[in-house]
């Protein structure tokens, strides 16, 4: 899934070159590139979809060089996950109705990524065999108000991978109080939004839980693959519903398992969130940039162009970007406002800087 | 003077680019043309003669477009204000004996130009008819420790203009408590650094106290004005002494006046002092740059080029500067650091970015 704008991120993500094609750590590849290369070790470059935005065709396929266009989806318009996640499904159901899928954004960091692909692999062998919707649960380690909490309880069937778990319910962005109490209570997970199963459970989760987007994406199996796929995907995102498949299908299902694992993720959803993951100088500021001097100055966040000389002094606390011809000074806790920014510059100058 | 590098105003003012030839205030003009049309006022073009370093002619002939190349001295090195004083006295001695002279830099804010006018006019009156030195002084209204204070008693004889006084002593940058004494006595003012004399009376100031200096500039009398002069003026400044006008001749001298004027004067010195003379918003913000949008800040000063977009939140008194693809962010209250991070960039990278 490449077809998100990550507003947040502001003024390095923009509407016309979002987080998952940055290089927002400063490791050299973009999100999308490290996402690509992680699939690479679970299956075939040729089994690799990419569902993206049609507005970044060129980004795709400047990113990554190898993909074939056929493994492109192109979305018309933004509808959330669930018909980004049917869009996929159907294709795939055409290409291959025993395949099964793994779906998970392009815009996170996973740290572990041999850990990463021995849980997909053993969420693989369950889907294989059982037609049910698996999710990867993170275990929390603080009682962040912006993520997805799982409760889980053991299967009425003994796993054989034991850190697989029943889904006993869904609760989207608690309250600090409820979040401290899920930390608390060792009973919940993030939900990193990474989902496997087989194509079959899928398709009949969307027949069940959202049935008149299951016909619309439905109609057009003579269409997949064809040179009508693109026209009929168009007329079909005109008529459907935005919605998260978290949403629309997984906190209505009654199969769905969590499998618990310590893969070192973040959504990367802040600025906040990209801090923790930097690299830091002996002040703690995470540093992104070549010529960047510091006095005075401790637990920033400094991302700026390579060339660009920055000396900041007195600052503690502060996220300092610049992209692109535009800076941004915010203090880290004020961070949410980021968005109040961007809203208010539409209005005031048009979409020029959004 | 238009030599000067005012390394404080970095990143806006660059070895390249000094303080002089920047719209710093963001009116429309340089400091060096508003200091050129000022003196319009007193004298005809013909009368005006720019003293600068050689390397800063280009610049020169672009801000002052109908100035004669005749009336720019170039000076081969920076030798301080004494060896630039000098050239500019010898060669007007040369062309007009006579003359009447105002020295004056030209990187200084006057806002009260008719005053302004009004005390030069009168302190011409008295060196066109008695050979002494006179500078312009100001009523201090803070206990600066950066400016030379200039103590002044009664004249011996009746002044016509009852501003004149005569000067007792000079204290360059004294310490805080000596400042604040000096502000409460009543009896110091500020030295605005512009002097008022004859040419005759300045020679022989020269003559008596830099006796080497005066030596030198003395040989060129049939150089000045020749083909010969630059070649003739390079040699003087590799052999004269480093030294201001006011520690080489006026601290020394015994006929020195001082007219107290309220000229609405800043020697622009700092980005604190540039702060007091530029307008402010609500939250006393003084922005120069188009698209700036300040958030939950105040008291900063903010210049960064009209092009670019800058966001800042939660900042109370900074100074944020965008020059040249250089940024600095620097608390108002720590600003004389700013020559530290230029030492500190010389050395790490070199003079690129000073």
């Amino acid at each position: 899934m490449a077809g998100g704008i990550g507003s947040r991120f502001w003024p390095m993500s923009r509407t016309s070159h979002p987080k998952q094609f940055l290089d927002i750590l400063g490791t050299g590849k973009t999100l999308l590139q490290q996402t690509y290369d992680r699939f690479l070790k679970i299956c075939p470059k040729e089994n690799i979809y990419i569902v993206t935005n049609e507005s970044y065709k060129a980004l795709v396929h400047e990113q990554l060089k190898n993909i074939s266009d056929s493994n492109v989806l192109y979305e018309p318009s933004r509808k959330n996950t669930a018909p980004c996640v049917a869009y996929a499904s159907y294709k795939i159901n055409k290409i291959n109705p025993k395949a099964n899928i793994v779906v998970a954004p392009s815009d996170h960091l996973i740290l572990k990524e041999q850990t990463f692909v021995k849980a997909i692999k053993s969420c693989f062998k369950k889907v294989a065999s059982e037609d049910c919707l698996m999710t990867l649960g993170i275990k929390p380690t603080r009682p962040d108000t912006g993520y997805g909490y799982i409760q889980f309880k053991e299967s009425e069937v003994k796993e054989d991978d034991l850190r697989i778990k029943k889904v006993k319910t869904f609760t989207e962005k608690p309250d600090l109080e409820m979040a401290k109490f899920f930390l608390q209570s060792g009973d919940f997970l993030w939900n990193a939004g990474i989902f496997i199963w087989n194509v079959k459970a899928i398709i009949q989760a969307f027949e069940k839980y959202l049935p008149e987007m299951h016909e619309l994406f439905k109609a057009g199996n003579k269409k997949y693959g064809s040179s009508g796929e693109a026209a009929f995907i168009k007329a079909v995102y005109a008529e459907c519903k935005n919605i998260s498949i978290d949403y629309g299908v997984l906190e209505k299902a009654d199969n769905v398992y969590v499998r618990s694992s310590s893969i070192g993720w973040s959504d990367l959803g802040t600025w906040g969130s990209l801090y923790g993951h930097i690299v830091k100088d002996d002040s703690q500021n995470a540093i992104i940039g070549k010529n960047v001097m510091m006095y005075d100055s401790k637990n920033c966040i400094v991302n700026v162009p390579k060339e660009k000389l920055v000396v900041l002094q007195g600052l503690n606390d502060y996220i300092v970007v610049e992209s692109d011809n535009i800076l941004l000074v915010c203090r880290k806790e004020d961070e949410q406002q980021i968005k109040t920014f961007v809203n208010d510059l539409k209005i005031r100058k048009g979409d020029k800087f959004v």
